[in-house]
């Protein structure tokens, strides 16, 4: 694989997608977010919105159980983590490119040229995000925050076994919330 | 405080010390680590090369115990760290500076306008750096890397209650190894 690939790992409500999009966009390059999401519903014939839930939902958690009992075999999660890997490295292998999510870091060690990215920020400012980007909802935007970060933690720890957020995982990672987003996606442009 | 101050964390061999002395040469400003060993030093009492060692073992380790017994009081380790505590407090009062490693992160906390940053690189590239910088030893660069890395992490938790090492104690991480040292300094740079 010779083409340069970039994968944002991110906090929920840092900006990790934002940042990801204008970072491709600055570059030239695709970034593959909702459109991964696409290629998984179309190649697993599962819906795009279970899909996008099960990138952050460990097996054994309460989405898996209703469709299926962990126990020998492989349940819903598992089928799509392999399928999900199989498109990720298709991309790498296809095309320099920017890819938001979906342990695409872990996928890609040791194949590709990558940058691998984290974004994070303070509740405080991630709270207020969600609020603005994705509306109000019943629950509150603190406890929206807290309940997707660890859903994400424990998917990727089940399926990596690396420690989400830990900067030992990364080459770089940065705070969107003191650093600002456009100063985020001025330093990983730099490093491509 | 109106100082801008750059804090820099780093594991063992990763560059960081190096790092801080190439940025503050880059924006003209001090930068603080042998310095700010001798500073404690003077203060304390203390030998230079006492405090160097003192700040990577956490209290109830086995240099502190060799010195002191825990149970009521302070002992040897918190008596530096008051010091140390109180001598980082004034630097950032007194002026703008980059200060290598001594939990500054930690002390100047919602007290100093600080950039936080964390410096690491793989056990390869650590264990190389060593050698040539430092020269051999008995013991294999690998665990000299490790040994340094353990105390340093039960140190910092043991005064901050601050995970080493997690992406989310700083405003960026940044693998020497990877990215190299001369990028690292132009980063940490651009965001002064």
């Amino acid at each position: 694989m010779k083409n340069r690939v970039i994968t944002i790992s991110r906090e929920f409500g840092s900006g990790g997608r934002t940042i990801g999009k204008n970072v491709a966009e600055a570059l030239g390059i695709v970034c593959y977010d909702n459109e991964l999401i696409q290629k998984i519903a179309a190649e697993s014939g599962f819906n795009a919105d279970y899909i996008e839930d099960a990138g952050e939902y460990a097996p054994g958690g309460v989405i898996s159980s209703a469709f299926s009992r962990r126990g020998f075999g492989q349940n819903n999660a598992d089928y799509l983590w392999k399928i999900q890997y199989s498109i990720i490295e298709q991309l790498a292998a296809k095309e320099s490119c920017v890819i938001v999510g979906r342990c695409a870091d872990y996928i890609l060690r040791g194949k590709a040229d990558c940058l691998r990215v984290f974004i994070h920020a303070d509740i405080r400012f991630r709270a207020d995000r969600i609020v603005k980007v994705y509306g109000e909802r019943d629950e509150s935007p603190e406890q929206r925050v807290r309940d997707k970060d660890r859903r994400r933690a424990a998917y990727h720890r089940f399926y990596t076994d690396m420690k989400w957020g830990h900067a030992q995982n990364y080459d770089l990672t940065l705070n969107s919330g003191t650093l600002g987003i456009d100063r985020c996606v001025q330093i990983i442009q730099s490093l491509y």
